[in-house]
């Protein structure tokens, strides 16, 4: 039996974006942490990790960039996932006797507008979406809710109070999945890097140049610290094609020649969408 | 009295920021949220609020760079503060009682070397490092740590157990000074920026150029999800000068003519580093 690694409690977005991805035959593992997930695969208890890399709305999960450079995994997939939060309390249990709703941080952001017009209600931060379904289930607290997905409730025995209670419905996850070998991508596929430059002015221009002068299209850039040395950046960049593709490989090595570090974190298909 | 609006309870690091920023005369308030220290400049409850925006090792604080376009406040000053975590419990309990540790997800996993070494430990994830020093304080409990800074420690009635255990001592963050009225910055200045792009190849590469060729340094530059247009994005840049020195004019006039959405967030003098 294969083994995926994601992060959360069961019922986490992760977990669904597992199932969707391996199917049936895949059995799912929690992970407590991220690091957790990467070493898994790592260490071969498990033969993939999935885990999310970007929201639609919240933006990217920086821990997960710093992950992808520290374990020399290989990114040979991609899934999106449709994100829609629903209250849920114990069965039986109504509206007018909610007093707290439990959710992440980013959730209860999600889903300000809602809870704006139920002001009575004390909104309490917890770490995980699916941990604050645990929390009111194991608790078997009847004056309060979580937010948190429809897996989360079946799994959880929680009663769905409202659904889709996010603001914006245009709520996508993007997950990543991980795995020790490389994907040999068939077309059209993606590929995404991590690279820093020379603290000179002008250096993100010049590595942009390397693409944009071979009309590659960048698909995404995302900018994080260099640890040791304050306010320097590493750029982690998705682009279209793949290594295979002449154009895509001269301008990969065009960069390697003006930059201080590359690495190709992997090139895989793109990936379909979940609505 | 003016007043200063910050995020976080009593003992956070951006009341720290606050305080030195503004020194002894200004009233420091705390908000539940980093929208609510926007909301209480925007309604004239505070003269200015003082928001993380980015750390050295953990980068940008996403939802803080989102509520700089959403509410019309102005960049007016910025102060960098260097991080650094301790262990605290109630006073006389010894390192052999605790039993817990209890602290922000980030400060964890900053302390993550530190924790490693102390695998007895119950580590619980809490939603602020201040808060943390508050739940041990006012539960009383004799077990239990949390991980924060000297000020939480002084204002909770805690003792230091151990100092400085982050692993990573290049830990600094930068706060931006936000007010209703622009600054009228001294150089040396910089100037922080949000622009949109159309989504064609080479955008980027484009309005890069603008500051490239005339020789203007980028400090950082940052992306953000483009709300109801996923894998869009909006691009924070901060560049050094102002709008006050010609060419930094013309590059944003430059910018202005290729780019769908171009706002400066403020021009302020470079802030001073606090050891």
């Amino acid at each position: 039996m294969h083994i995926v690694a994601f992060q959360g409690e069961i019922g986490a977005y992760s977990e669904r974006a597992a199932r969707e991805f391996f199917g049936a035959t895949w059995q799912v593992t929690p992970c407590r942490t991220f690091r957790d997930a990467f070493v898994a695969v790592h260490e071969g208890q498990a033969h993939a990790a999935i885990i999310p890399i970007e929201n639609s709305l919240a933006g990217s999960v920086h821990q997960n960039y710093d992950l992808l450079l520290q374990y020399h995994l290989h990114i040979t997939g991609e899934i999106i996932l449709r994100i829609s939060h629903h209250v849920m309390a114990l069965p039986g249990v109504q509206w007018e006797q909610v007093r707290r709703v439990y959710s992440h941080p980013q959730a209860l952001e999600q889903c300000r507008e809602f809870l704006e017009q139920r002001p009575e209600l004390e909104i309490i931060p917890a770490y995980d979406t699916a941990g604050s379904a645990k929390l009111v289930a194991e608790n078997n607290w009847r004056e309060a809710a979580a937010i948190a997905s429809a897996q989360a409730a079946e799994h959880y025995g929680l009663a769905i109070l409202q659904r889709g209670v996010e603001s914006n419905h245009k709520n996508y996850t993007r997950f990543l999945v991980l795995e020790k070998a490389a994907a040999a991508p068939a077309a059209p596929g993606k590929t995404s890097i991590v690279f820093s430059t020379p603290h000179t002015p002008g250096a993100l221009f010049k590595a942009l140049a390397v693409f944009a002068l071979r009309d590659i299209n960048l698909l995404k850039i995302a900018s994080r610290p260099l640890h040791g040395s304050p306010w320097h950046y590493l750029f982690y960049l998705d682009f279209e094609g793949t290594p295979n593709e002449s154009r895509c490989e001269k301008a990969l090595a065009h960069l390697g020649e003006i930059s201080e570090l590359l690495r190709v974190l992997g090139a895989y298909e793109k990936g379909r969408v979940l609505e």
